[in-house]
């Protein structure tokens, strides 16, 4: 047992890491402040590249600092931004993570660039499909989790994709986990570990506004919605099959009601706005089923040491059962 | 500790039982054969009541001998069959187990004749319904379960709904769960033990087709949809917030295609002949995103027997991490 880790996993012994926890590169959220934070924790932090933004990702790879931070990409996009996937190898991230869209025209440049490979699937299918292109950590993301994915849930794949590809890859849950119940679970259904969007969403480092914040604390998990609506209203051509969860809003139900069609442009500035202004009935939250999990808004550090102990605390009960 | 259960919680020491695993009492599927074997093996076998048939009903209680066994109904067709409830609360059922619609008017029948109430949710909202309502089991299901449900997965509606009513119920979690593993990740996430269906399901002893068996065998998770088509094909008018997950098979692609509109008349004796011939292209194998774990047709006793063990060998495992 690698005495660092509280929890040992084949991902904690890949990464050096004291538990198998990694926080999702959440598009505009996950800055360098939030990546440092968890890995700072004895976690794997994550910036998220998302849509590509050349500049906000120099000022969040500058605010991570000398932490060792991954960083992540939506896949589709990144077709679009030649010269992106490079500058972010150039820095030698702990993991590059792709999801959403086919892996296999970057695999080969993220493999030549000897940094571990992290493709985020939604189907047993897209996990082989990852695995044959070269995938070090496959993350099996759930129907659950806050923003895009897809209609799968995360008890029946996790276990699914361990089975069909555990023994090529390391396998991380996500989707509908944001406590120590949830990092034992996983590591129950053959996961290495777990990767956590909504509740690192809500950590004090996250670039979000208060408002936002204060929003998904009052919610319960069952005031989500999976649409394509956030991306109508912000011009995002997302591929069919995936869809983002957010809470249902009063802007949601409003265009879930609406009969006329799609989100117009005329609406968008209104939604750009509501974001910039921090307004959560503007714009919905993006988070998960597991914001009903969420109770405040707390340090990442805070959020890892209380996983860790929950999980811990979970894991020895289990064992005094049989 | 209780010196006969193999792995025991609350719900072990309430009913008696070596193991924390119900059956799901699947219309037309769980007849009386397959909730002894089930009961008979150390779990709780549930006949499936469903629509209310009365002869069929009495066939599988005798067919369920003397075994301890509960019985489920559809709630909302509950209240269209007057004096149903009343017969089987009269065979002293080991536990009334009601889903989908609004248990409160028929609640303190049972209460009254001391059976206790099973109560199956798709939210927390239902969740905190059923316990107000004096439900003493409540089943958690995610979206992933195969036949009726909604939309919330497993993964966060356990661990919320046990917190919201864990201290006045009983909590099983059902939806993606097939093996030790989901049955050890339940626990984990503070469920008190599992229901299971698709496992069960695909038991020698359920009532099921043998072409339905094969169909269900040979399929992957990704394999299944959540649809209203079967129930426009047998004319069930479900209340809108429930769908039936079934694998996705020729029938249901040909429909979900359709931009004619519902399943007609015309496609009502066609689908109903599939059914009694156990042509699994005519009609959907009703089974949920757990299918793909799911690799062989088993007597319910082996079956029971398979995920105790592994649950077992789980638990054990995930407290060595630490």
């Amino acid at each position: 047992m690698n005495g660092a880790a509280l929890i040992e996993t084949r991902f904690t012994r890949a990464f050096g890491l004291r538990a198998p926890i990694a926080s999702a590169p959440m598009a505009f959220a996950a800055g360098g402040r939030l990546a440092a934070a968890v890995s700072g924790a004895g976690a794997l932090g994550f910036i998220g590249g998302g849509y590509g933004d050349a500049e906000w990702l120099t000022r969040e790879w500058q605010a991570a600092g000398n932490a060792r931070v991954g960083c992540g990409f939506i896949t589709w996009k990144l077709s679009e931004a030649p010269g992106l996937l490079e500058q972010a190898l150039a820095r030698r991230p702990a993991g590059l993570f792709l999801s959403f869209g086919d892996l296999v025209p970057h695999a080969e440049l993220v493999k030549a660039a000897g940094v571990p490979l992290f493709a985020q699937v939604q189907s047993l299918a897209m996990a082989r499909e990852a695995v044959a292109a070269g995938a070090d950590v496959i993350v099996a993301q759930g129907s659950e989790a806050g923003g895009h994915g897809a209609t799968r849930g995360t008890m029946a794949l996790v276990p699914e994709v361990v089975d069909a590809v555990g023994d090529r890859a390391m396998v991380l849950a996500a989707g509908g986990i944001a406590d120590g119940r949830g990092l034992a679970a996983a590591l129950m259904l053959g996961a290495d570990g777990v990767l956590m969007g909504t509740r690192f969403w809500a950590a004090e480092e996250a670039l979000v506004a208060p408002g936002f914040h204060a929003a998904a604390v009052a919610a319960d998990g069952d005031g989500t919605a999976r649409t394509s609506l956030p991306d109508q209203a912000r011009g995002y051509q997302w591929p069919g099959d995936f869809t983002i969860r957010t809470l249902r809003n009063s802007w949601v139900r409003r265009w879930e009601g609406d009969m006329e069609g799609p989100v117009g442009a005329a609406a968008r500035g209104a939604y750009a706005r509501a974001i910039a202004e921090g307004d959560a009935e503007g714009a919905p939250a993006i988070v998960g089923e597991a914001v009903g999990l969420v109770e405040r808004v707390a340090p990442a550090a805070d959020i890892v040491a209380r996983v860790v102990d929950e999980a811990r605390a979970a894991l020895a009960g289990g064992a005094a059962r049989c």
